[in-house]
């Protein structure tokens, strides 16, 4: 969940970078390339030319259209996300694939009665010109500035321009606030959402399965001692907040233990809460509720600590309500619908960027640390399964991407307390793997192939933790460019990890350790560098990481450390583990605490591909001492699982590295001249 | 200039960590050493008791108060800032220090009726109860909360508070506002300065100096070129702005190549500018202007390079008549006082960090690059005089930290174009050291000594350039502790004058390779890593630097670098060049320009403070080049200037380092090992 879109709806972490690229031509797409590509829409062939991809949009544009009207509405937004600002959404949210035809997780359509523009970033294009029809202009960038001359332009002074504020970030709507401020336009929130009505009885129901508690077992803490730790802050926050309004589906589903399966991948369900001091209102569909479940929730009933089980639509009318006393609400402005922040009256906001539950789940205990460590444990066993099944089917030329996804997604349903994928599996076989963001689909799948690199990022949802890892492999013999970017990625990942820092250091300040090794060589990538992960809860989880609006790192904080490096058109290498931010014991002591990063993602890097005299011998060290770790804490968990074949495997692929290879500078033989001398002098020679 | 004076006033940029400490006790300060100090204050000793160097403020006081009562204001707001938000202030601007007696640079004292207390940070502690009265309360914090919280407590419910906002800035005055919103009481604005009534005609007059252009041969390009560019900049802009506002007094002194005194160690006058379209509006007294200078203002009337004289004091009246108009007026936030943005209506604002003055100004151009490249020159030749003069002094006893800076200002004066230090030269002996802001007085001044370590940060005006370079030595024995410190303090300088980065990263991103090696052993420094700086112009240059708040690095930015740490009560390190951001050479070429740094102080590191086992190889040798530069560049103009002794001083302390003492880790054993079998079997041992 969280975030304004544009920055998390990757996979990866995006950097927060302005990319301004010229925009789409108005009339239609024009082919760049001589020979006309058949796989994307041609729309000034004539007559028009669609890839079956395509959706055909134009019924539903015309009852969005026959909707704008009724309501007096010059322009319509339509944004990517849901009420949650959640990173992934249920079909029933996919307002704006249903309207464009486009799948892409991140957008923007802006629809008139004449025009209809889809606003996506570099990763989409090309998947937007195989899904959008001719009713679609495509615009080549995602600011807010360019959606909002594009309004000036095509709405006339007077007109309206509309939207549902409760898909809209504060920010978000600021930005469009400012884009038409004195202009003559009229920006309007508007409850009902127009898209909906269009869409009328198509439109996906909501999920209807059960929301459960998790067993006491693997949560960190039970959920009135959670409540009793918000409140607390409450107290002791110099403003006095009287409550803490939370919309991100992680922040209720972490409080109360509960989880549900109404967003793919993220074991959440709708839901809002407002926690005050002296009341608990949880907004749900509370039929859905299980037995347990209602009954934890209702065991302090009545009481400080008595959960009051309210519709979820009921949200805005009630805090509506609260907020005519004499209240303080404390909410985090940087995933809250500027619908749910616009009823609150200024005077009565605490605003900062994230509320203290995010803040509070952001740092793990130690039950909840263990239970990570012990998910990546088995989930490392699914993924050596996996490496060396594909060294064993790969040559044979059997596996492609889509197959072997659905092979590593197999392991890891196998292994205890499973709960399946915590996000689309990344496999990409060559020149895929240059597209940071890749997924394959049964129809279209690469073969993997000994004469490429290959590189998977998946990740597991356990009852006891999510996991979150990338490899990068080769079978046979990578060029020497893919061996030297390889090292570097690795260099960086290890230089990051290996990083002791002062607490309270932000991870933005810090994550340049993991990019120096390919910078040195003129290098780089694309993406973030990291971000925060939950406890069965979301493989993105928010605030921590390495990007601007992360919060410093604190002990006790989950993060992944990802560098990679894409070559357009030939290969991608990534490298991701996870980490625990720890404590570390330094040579000096002084007031400040120091702190570093324990790896708990466990599976061997590829030997093939890393150019040992690149390496420091501390980066040597390193790994060495990673690789123990991994036998140790590995090896056992295999033998119990009575995989053979594969702890023969790993004992192998965690041989220590030989010291010598390391980089000795070209001054290694200056160096070794006085000490050789003395050596040889000792010896008499 | 620049900036909220809480991030620049000290030497060092200060990082911008909130500073929360207990704020003093109310009735007085209380002594917490058993027995009782008598350089600071007692106020609850009867009688109280006051040191020589605090000030009896009880007039100044009773008078602020009468004009306060005519004025029917409660409590009365004093910052420490001037009009254009300057680090360095004028006497006729020290409103502060006049109303308190405090002479600390950073501070906000509120007035009421019965009290009268003051905010100041750590750093100005202790000067604080050397120089306050007990009229006075000591706040040790400068949060605008507490100062809030303060007014809150002192101030009845429909009680008026108010300040100049000619010396707040916008973001100040936001904060202000903030923390009084809805409490009942109201935060006014006063055009008239109620300090300046009290202080009658005690105020320091302006300065009468004469204002001068700057020969052709010191500027980069004429004035003329400068405001083209700067309107170019203007149309280029997607709001297409009328105007841009120029109160920085940096930004009028650079646009125009005038210079003037009126504050110290900046050549600066006051000034403002309002460069239109069509109209170039200079606010200033023009009596004080050159024929030359007034000349070359004029050489384009009429016309559109005609520049309008005005008096200072008009640029309110002007700025109002102006916005009436259809026009959009361009400034930068960061540092234009919420008395002039209040005047321009918001729809007509262009607000951005920055103005493009200030960002044009932060690029050198090839001229101004090779000024500041020859000014270093010239400043390195008088800080080797200076270290040859301390190694032959010290020993004899008679150098102390104040007539040490007198000496090294001297030698300064002697160098061509110079035009008097750029700060106050900062020379501190042993535990003095530690106090990262100290600057010597005549009174209060610590022999230097061969048992201590001595610090001394100082820096040069001259025509063609600014300077400024920390050294820090030792003309005996260092402790083990501070000889490891140093060392690190010097890899983290090495580390990040090497590195090499992608052109538009943010200074903050990587200032932790500054730090790094400290980190490693559990130490650190609590000051920022560096800043820009101007040709001829202020030694601390926004909106170059390390901090959250800098711009992107790019070519032809200077910057300092200068790692430190600092041993309360014991000694502090800084290690201080300034350098150049250049495009790097990489072994892959990319879309993207990689960047590193060229360093352009040219002075020796201590070398018996350094740990040559401690550093890497790559270290080393980036040690020896940086000393082959130094020989090459500086050694000619020792030369020049017959000063033989100081050329072998130079010969002596630039001898290359021996690669064979780097760091081999504890391998290096173990990687020699197979090497050495190697080598003594083909000996036939």
């Amino acid at each position: 969940m969280s975030q304004p879109r544009t920055s998390v709806t990757s996979r990866l972490p995006l950097r927060l970078a302005g990319v301004t690229v010229p925009t789409g031509c108005a009339a239609g797409w024009a082919p760049q390339a001589p020979s006309p590509r058949k796989d994307i829409r041609d729309c000034s062939a004539d007559p028009l030319y669609l890839p079956p991809t395509a959706t055909n949009t134009s019924v539903r544009l015309a009852a969005l259209r026959g909707v704008m009207r009724t309501q007096g509405t010059h322009a319509y937004i339509v944004p990517s996300t849901d009420a949650h600002m959640s990173e992934y959404i249920s079909e029933r949210d996919a307002r704006l694939g249903w309207l464009t035809g486009f799948s892409g997780s991140a957008g923007t359509a802006v629809v008139t009665q004449d025009k209809a523009t889809l606003w996506t970033d570099s990763r989409y294009w090309t998947q937007a010109e195989r899904e959008l029809d001719c009713n679609w202009e495509l615009q080549r960038t995602t600011s807010i500035e360019s959606i909002g001359m594009w309004i000036l332009k095509e709405v006339p002074v007077g007109g309206n321009v509309t939207l549902d504020p409760f898909l809209f970030s504060i920010d978000t709507w600021n930005s469009y606030s400012r884009a038409l401020h004195g202009s003559g336009r009229t920006l309007l929130p508007l409850e009902t959402n127009l898209v909906d009505q269009a869409w009328g009885d198509q439109r996906p129901l909501p999920s209807s399965s059960e929301i459960y508690s998790l067993p006491a077992e693997f949560t960190g803490s039970s959920w009135q001692e959670k409540v009793a730790g918000i409140r607390q802050q409450m107290e002791e926050h110099s403003r006095r907040p009287t409550a803490v309004l939370l919309s991100g589906l992680e922040e209720t589903a972490w409080l109360f233990n509960l989880r549900g399966d109404d967003i793919p991948y993220n074991p959440v369900f709708y839901s809002y809460t407002l926690l005050t001091n002296t009341t608990i209102s949880l907004f749900m569909d509370e039929s859905r509720l299980s037995a347990v479940a209602r009954a934890s929730l209702l065991s302090g009933c009545p009481g400080l600590l008595c959960v009051e089980l309210q519709e979820y639509g009921q949200v805005s009318a009630h805090l509506r309500r609260y907020t005519q006393d004499n209240v303080t609400v404390w909410l985090g402005t940087e995933y809250t619908t500027y619908g749910l922040y616009s009823i609150i009256p200024q005077e009565k906001l605490l605003e900062e960027n994230y509320s203290p539950v995010m803040t509070a789940k952001a740092v793990k205990n130690a039950h909840e640390q263990e239970m990570l460590r012990a998910a990546h444990v088995r989930d490392a066993v699914a993924v050596i399964q996996y490496l060396l099944w594909l060294e064993k089917t790969v040559p044979q030329g059997q596996v492609d991407e889509f197959s072997g996804a659905q092979h590593i997604d197999a392991l890891r349903w196998a292994q205890e307390h499973s709960r399946g994928p915590s996000f689309q599996s990344i496999s990409a076989s060559g020149l895929n793997a240059a597209l940071a963001h890749y997924s394959p689909s049964n129809g279209s799948s690469r073969a993997l192939s000994v004469r490429e690199m290959y590189l998977f990022d998946t990740g597991g949802q356990y009852l006891d933790g999510t996991t979150d890892i990338t490899r990068t492999v080769h079978w046979s013999e990578p060029t020497p460019l893919q061996k030297e970017a390889y090292t570097r990625v690795l260099m960086g990942n290890i230089d990051l990890s290996r990083l002791v820092f002062p607490s309270n250091t932000a991870g933005r300040n810090v994550e340049s350790f993991a990019r120096r090794a390919l910078w040195n060589v003129g290098l780089n990538y694309g993406h973030g560098t990291g971000h925060g992960i939950g406890n069965f809860l979301s493989v993105h989880e928010w605030p921590v990481g390495f990007q601007s609006n992360n919060v410093p790192l604190e002990a006790g904080m989950f993060t992944s450390i990802e560098p990679g490096y894409y070559r357009d058109g030939e290969f991608g290498i990534r490298i991701e583990d996870v980490a625990l931010v720890v404590e570390a014991q330094t040579e000096h002591q002084s007031e400040e605490t120091f702190l570093t990063f324990e790896v708990v993602s466990l599976v061997p890097y590829d030997r093939k591909l890393i150019d040992l005299s690149l390496l420091s011998p501390e980066q040597i060290q390193y790994l060495n001492s990673y690789y123990e770790k991994i036998r140790a804490q590995v090896g056992p968990e295999l033998r119990r699982q009575r995989l053979e074949e594969e702890y023969a495997w790993l004992q192998e692929s965690t041989e220590p590295f030989p010291l010598s290879s390391a980089r000795t500078v070209a001054l290694a033989p200056l160096a070794l001249a006085p000490l050789l001398s003395v050596l040889l002098s000792g010896l008499g020679a």
